[in-house]
């Protein structure tokens, strides 16, 4: 319930003005729901403080996020016509990929997935938004199809205040260690072990 | 990363259709971030879908929900004006009810949250909306606020096709019992551990 007591004041030199104000590099894993939609519901609050929201989409399918996105679609419009909120800029795939492990163009996933990281890189350098919001990104780092180095360092190194959340299962340790927050979400009980077939409004 | 493919399907006479349209009780409890802004994501899917929401909030302080508030209000009205999306209307506890424990005024809170209870099982009767927010509502229960029997049984049986997100740490087993679906949100790591206190656009 509390939203702002710490537990201890570390002896780090900070003020706790400049603690308050770190970067956040927020990282909702584990195999349970809830991964996305929470950072989606954290993008909320980061666009009624008007600031400039990046979503960039590490999973393609016919109607993942369509809900979410049509939804901040919808804030953004909202943001140029009457000055509310923040913009939202959506970054899809590539069309027409379809994003599995057993997909049948792995290399065309795998490029996909490295121009869509280069267009994160490029952001953070240029500090084109104070959100990003990497969804799924864990799975191009677990199959190999991003250097994974090369990513902690641009993230670690990214300059200003730049908040970020990514999101997917298994998270890699190196990302854990830079992270400012970690949940996981586990799955005490889903529709699915008793055969139910995901429906809209709910899972997508 | 799959949304649609059940584990087995069940011996329970229904059709693939049937089930899948089940009316979906969602928990998501535990001591980690997530349980709200998960909810509200997943409200954003709702939304998108044209559903009518419900958000009826069982925690009141100022900055509480401000973003998400804000966001929805936004989303209500591109409803209204557009025909996109869904309506959206947003219940708050009684004015000037700061919502804790050690509140000084318990009388008072337990009425508030007695009287936001009944708004559900009276929208709920009346199958007002498609989609209903409890935000926070362990809390009440677990306080023994509410009759938490009560509470289940109309739950349980309530008519049609209504969804319900409950949100808040330490779900009641009986509401477990009852729920399609239970996400624990784990924290592994968290800022307040290292004395930051919580930032607007991440925290609220």
């Amino acid at each position: 319930m509390s939203k702002g007591t710490p537990d201890r004041v570390p002896d780090d030199g900070l003020t706790t003005a400049q603690r308050r104000h770190r970067p956040a590099l927020i990282v909702n894993t584990g195999p349970g729901k809830g991964k996305s939609t929470a950072a989606f519901g954290t993008a909320l609050r980061g666009w009624h403080q008007g600031w400039s929201i990046g979503v960039f989409q590490f999973v393609k399918s016919g109607r993942w996020r369509s809900g979410e996105q049509a939804a901040f679609e919808a804030l953004d419009r909202v943001h140029r016509e009457t000055g509310a909120g923040g913009p939202v800029r959506w970054h899809t795939l590539g069309a027409g990929l379809t994003w599995t492990r057993a997909g049948s163009d792995r290399a065309a996933q795998a490029e996909a997935a490295s121009g869509t990281w280069a267009e994160v890189r490029d952001a953070l350098a240029a500090q084109a938004h104070t959100l990003y919001l990497l969804d799924e990104f864990t799975y191009p780092l677990t199959w190999g199809w991003l250097d994974l180095d090369e990513v902690i360092a641009t993230l670690a190194t990214r300059p200003g205040v730049q908040h970020v959340i990514v999101t997917g299962r298994n998270a890699p340790q190196p990302l854990l260690d830079i992270a400012t927050t970690v949940t996981e979400m586990t799955k005490l009980k889903h529709p699915f072990d008793d055969g139910q077939k995901g429906q809209a409004g709910i899972e997508w």
